[in-house]
């Protein structure tokens, strides 16, 4: 069986702690990462709810917006902060984890609920963007994850069977939508430790290695 | 023309205050409440867009638990900081606008997220139950909103048509599931601020006095 492994990109390839400092330089309070990050994934969720579809760039804008004005922090430096998801950096085990994968010849593209252009520049950066063979965004569809939609595009661009594809993402919605659409999938816990919704919780890994050990053995 | 008017809860007519006092206690920073919540409302709408449902205590709960362990806060305290969503107090202007409303004659309902009886409860406590015709759950339906699902339960019920219902609501993604159903809308915006999502603007106020105001002059 062709197997081809699909990985989340930010937060499960890279970490968000260049813009988690940024944050901290105005003022913001720890959480104030995950307020704005859960508050810009369900800004995206809705829109796609009420089938209308905006760059995640445009979504993360608002949110930020939102709720840099709700702590009584400067608005004003919306723009520098957005500019961070651009200067997010690799998890250091991501490129071993992609290269143990292309040493089985196993196929990697990313899927990403984030712009193609904006993910293909910090893939770059990092060194990584020749390990895939295709940078996928949910802008090819007019569809945020978890809808089915995207994972589907992607299986069908690839043409496998959706049983041939493992997702493999640090955020249990994703997780949990491509599971929706047939796709096996695997958990890497150390962003969210705790599996954080109430239906199955799937195969887990501490490590995007480890998790690619699973599928390798 | 009938008008039938559509509250929002939890943030709308309550404020969530004493969760956000429950979790100081504990030594989270100010911004976890809106991670938390944030994270609820995300993981209730990837249920609802992967076509599952769970009840809003649960989908709470399980959010509530990564965040507690994502900041290093015991995770042990979930149950009595998920107690605290039965603890919130409505907002002063909540019982005034509601009489207006009453004075008026106009129908008055309420649609939750959460769960009917949990909200029955809390209405009940603030001596606002006996105001509301009828209350409105998404587990009527099984679908969260912003689903269009919901906002057509209730019209449906109540026998009006989409464009004689208004929602009033403090959070931005509700109005934009309402007006996708073909509902009037108010946004209060005193709890986001700024409007957080790159779609228009819908009619805004800055209470719930001054909603009920726009809607009968």
């Amino acid at each position: 069986m062709e197997r081809v492994v699909i990985f989340d990109v930010l937060g499960t390839l890279f970490s968000l702690d260049a813009v988690r400092a940024k944050l901290s330089d105005i003022g913001a309070p720890p959480a104030t990462l995950e307020a704005w990050f859960e508050r810009t994934l369900h800004g995206a969720l809705t829109l796609t709810t009420v089938r209308e579809f905006r760059p995640f760039r445009e979504v993360a804008r608002a949110a930020l917006q939102t709720t840099l004005a709700q702590f009584g922090l400067e608005v004003s430096r919306t723009e520098d902060i957005l500019a961070g998801l651009s200067e997010v950096e690799a998890h250091d085990d991501a490129a071993p984890a992609l290269d143990r994968l292309t040493e089985e010849r196993i196929r990697v593209v990313a899927l990403t609920n984030s712009g193609a252009q904006q993910t293909e520049d910090v893939l770059k950066q990092a060194n990584l963007l020749e390990r895939f063979e295709r940078v996928f965004s949910v802008s090819d569809v007019g569809a945020y994850k978890p809808d089915r939609r995207p994972y589907e595009h992607v299986i069908n661009e690839l043409s496998v069977a959706a049983s041939e594809a493992t997702l493999i993402a640090a955020h249990a919605w994703d997780v949990v939508g491509a599971r929706a659409a047939g796709l096996d999938s695997i958990w890497v816990d150390r962003l969210e430790r705790r599996w954080p919704l109430p239906v199955a919780e799937p195969r887990r890994a501490a490590s995007l290695v480890d998790a690619v050990g699973m599928l390798i053995g």
